[in-house]
């Protein structure tokens, strides 16, 4: 209960966002929280994480609970813990309480859900039985995200015009997260250089994370083998001159994201091969945020961390030939094949959930370039967005071992001079980035992004 | 693929486990491993954890992957990762290797399943999608454990007659996931003192946990409310003079858990209050260890635990009466209100996916008795069972307000006595143990039950 109050000061934003939703769509909407899926048995479940849009307007991550939202109206749909289950659970919030700290304006048990469901606009959960519900409720079958029409397509759009720019209070959730983050990529460099293992860094870092009450916004990637984009195993061990790739993000209780990557040596210096490659990444980096405010194609930015990047390869003579071809013709995209970021919010790829239609401006599709494919976002930026900017090299062998690919870029990759970068196997430098009218504001500017200054932080 | 070839000294134990099942049941068997279900968007899972029964014939956690045991043979179907995927996930090994690794006799794709499914027993999965998927292959509906019948009730009891008795191999999997839960034990206890609130004494454990490459086996407890048995908050300060009760265990790489319980005081000194009530938990938990062997009833086990509690409670002045009579009538289970233990192995309540089915033996099923219709385990002990022991002691609000046990034991309950303790929320000691023919092997002695000796390790 002392949870649930504390979170008072909430009401007033979440009465704004209904508002502003009422004023964007006619029909009446219902959003389901979901269930913990069961992780081996029934009682041993994963924690649960309650769907975002659903967070979005209630504010409070309440498991199998729905609300109706309707000219600004919140009705709140959960029963209350039977009493035999206070011996196992506690004495939780009675949903009379949960309604007042969340500003709803009625609260009703579920089995009322059925006298509120004519007309309305949804969009489906993760949660598979919480899925079935929703149709049955419905009476219909909801839409997945490339099959979203009428109603629940209204809805999409409209909630992903109100999350795509962050109001006052997501921001500062957001802030909350990052600043542990932080504490987390800190202690991941400061351990390292007496740890003999990934998992023992991870575990230093997601000890933080844990030890503020936060959970992973997503599965971490702790490994020396960063060219293994989505590297989810924690098992090789460290040896000096190698690189650790750390993408780490915390989550606030009430479920907004952070996401951070930074690149360190296993022994606290980085190499002079590994330096210079870092340093291209940076200035990718440094470049796009530099670039970057209202009203600037994040497409755009990309383009820039594949230029700055080709620019700096050329300098270091691993690629030949003008810049500005290089890119035309994906070169870049050999190292860095992955895109510029993406939209940060209550999901760590914010409303991925909807497939491209947030990240996306109507209209627009996915690239088949192969330097352009991979990229999540692209929309003009506006104010109070939160992207991150995450440039990275990586010596792929599924990309760099292709043989069409060997073909099509022998003039413009000089191979042997690859061979003198060995140890440079990934590196990625991510910041959570806000736009702004003018300006961008780097919300994760504490954590340093030089590589002096990440040697220091790993000599501490 | 390193990880892989490890697991080598596997095959055999794996196979005499698929020949043990075959001369269980004529049937053949399919088994499904399932799938990471999603977390707020289909990219960003859940930690994939496979189906147990799974587990216990392949001995690998491959996600969305097939086995089909008859006659002693294993038949593994599994799709290869498609070229594309590996510049996400690397290159990862192949069918054939990883059929290799568990001694697989054939291996193919996914595709050839609908050849191998005639007369096919099964076990349901937690994972949704793949339940229905296991539905749709066999073309039948999958029962849940409630409605367990025919060839799928004969494998249900085939595979618990296998799983109840652990062969040398689960056993080293279980020890080494309890090593690493004793280590994140003692840190818990050392960091407690310099902590401020739960979570910290939480990160501070699963970190370890997570530093060795392991997961948590199940949801920790880690509070200072210890009365809510099922406890997943962790926003609570630390005070001096309060009880931390720590409800953590680890799970191997291949799946096997532990379970652990351990209470310490906050400040590192337990209360003369504190150390009364411990050392009446604690004598219940030793008196347990010393009467188990093969062949002893469980159930009796759990109640020589009510009787000492029953007993010491009584020479504390909180229970008055004779301690047989007041286990008669459940009086002990106002304080101590869960059974004593469970199964443990693959699953940290073991085999729970399948109902009461392992836990209880054939024709006995729950007792609606207080005092026992919690009991998890009602069987006779076996050498090579794994059970926890895990006594107690509560001041459950729930059940000390109930107006009808008020009633029903005013004279049985000294309530002006029990005042007298107002700083033991809850404290619970719990051990995994290890059956024989003629007496226990406490697996996870190296972590001290002695009060002084968690002060010892508190003060460390």
């Amino acid at each position: 209960m002392q949870e649930i109050n504390k979170d008072k000061q909430l009401i007033n934003p979440l009465k704004q966002r209904r508002q502003k939703l009422a004023q964007l769509i006619d029909s009446p909407v219902i959003l389901w929280s979901g269930k913990a899926p069961s992780r081996n048995f029934p009682s041993n479940h994963y924690p649960f994480r309650a769907n975002s849009h659903f967070l979005y307007f209630a504010g409070l991550p309440l498991e199998n609970s729905v609300i109706h939202l309707e000219q600004g109206k919140l009705t709140l749909f959960q029963d209350n813990v039977p009493p035999e289950n206070t011996l196992w659970y506690g004495e939780p919030p009675t949903r009379e309480l949960i309604a007042e700290t969340l500003g709803a304006d009625y609260a009703y048990p579920l089995s009322e859900l059925k006298n509120y469901t004519t007309n309305a606009a949804t969009i489906a959960v993760q949660d598979v039985p919480t899925y079935q519900q929703q149709c049955q409720h419905l009476n219909r079958h909801v839409p997945y995200p490339n099959e979203l029409e009428g109603k629940d397509l209204a809805l999409a759009k409209a909630i992903i015009s109100l999350r795509l720019i962050h109001d006052q209070e997501a921001l500062t959730e957001i802030k909350k997260a990052i600043a542990i983050a932080i504490e987390a990529h800190k202690t991941g460099m400061k351990v390292t250089p007496k740890a003999t293992t990934e998992a023992q860094v991870r575990g230093a870092m997601e000890g933080v994370i844990i030890g503020e009450n936060m959970k992973c916004a997503y599965g971490s990637i702790v490994t020396v083998h960063g060219e293994i984009l989505h590297n989810d195993k924690y098992s090789h061990s460290l040896n000096p001159g190698e690189l650790l790739l750390a993408d780490v993000g915390a989550e606030t209780p009430l479920g907004w994201a952070s996401d951070i990557t930074r690149t360190w040596p296993v022994n606290g210096q980085f190499s002079p091969s590994q330096r210079d490659i870092y340093d291209v990444v940076l200035a990718a980096h440094d470049a796009c945020i530099e670039k970057m405010h209202s009203g600037v194609e994040y497409r755009d930015i990309h383009l820039i961390a594949a230029l700055i990047m080709a620019e700096g390869l050329v300098n270091l003579g691993i690629l030949r030939g003008n810049p500005n071809d290089l890119v035309d013709k994906d070169a870049h995209a050999l190292f860095f094949p992955h895109g510029i970021g993406h939209l940060l919010g209550l999901d760590v790829h914010d409303m991925e959930d909807l497939g491209d239609l947030a990240g996306y401006e109507i209209s627009r599709t996915r690239s088949d370039r192969f330097g352009l494919g991979y990229l999540r976002l692209d929309r003009p930026l506006r104010s109070g967005m939160v992207v991150t900017i995450e440039p990275g090299f990586y010596q792929v062998p599924g990309i760099l071992n292709r043989k069409d690919f060997r073909e099509k870029y022998k003039n413009d990759v000089n191979w042997d001079k690859l061979q003198q970068f060995p140890d440079v196997r990934g590196i990625r430098i991510e910041d959570d980035v806000l736009v702004t009218e003018t300006r961008t504001e780097v919300l994760t500017a504490n954590l340093p992004t030089q590589g002096s200054e990440i040697e220091a932080l790993c000599s501490n």
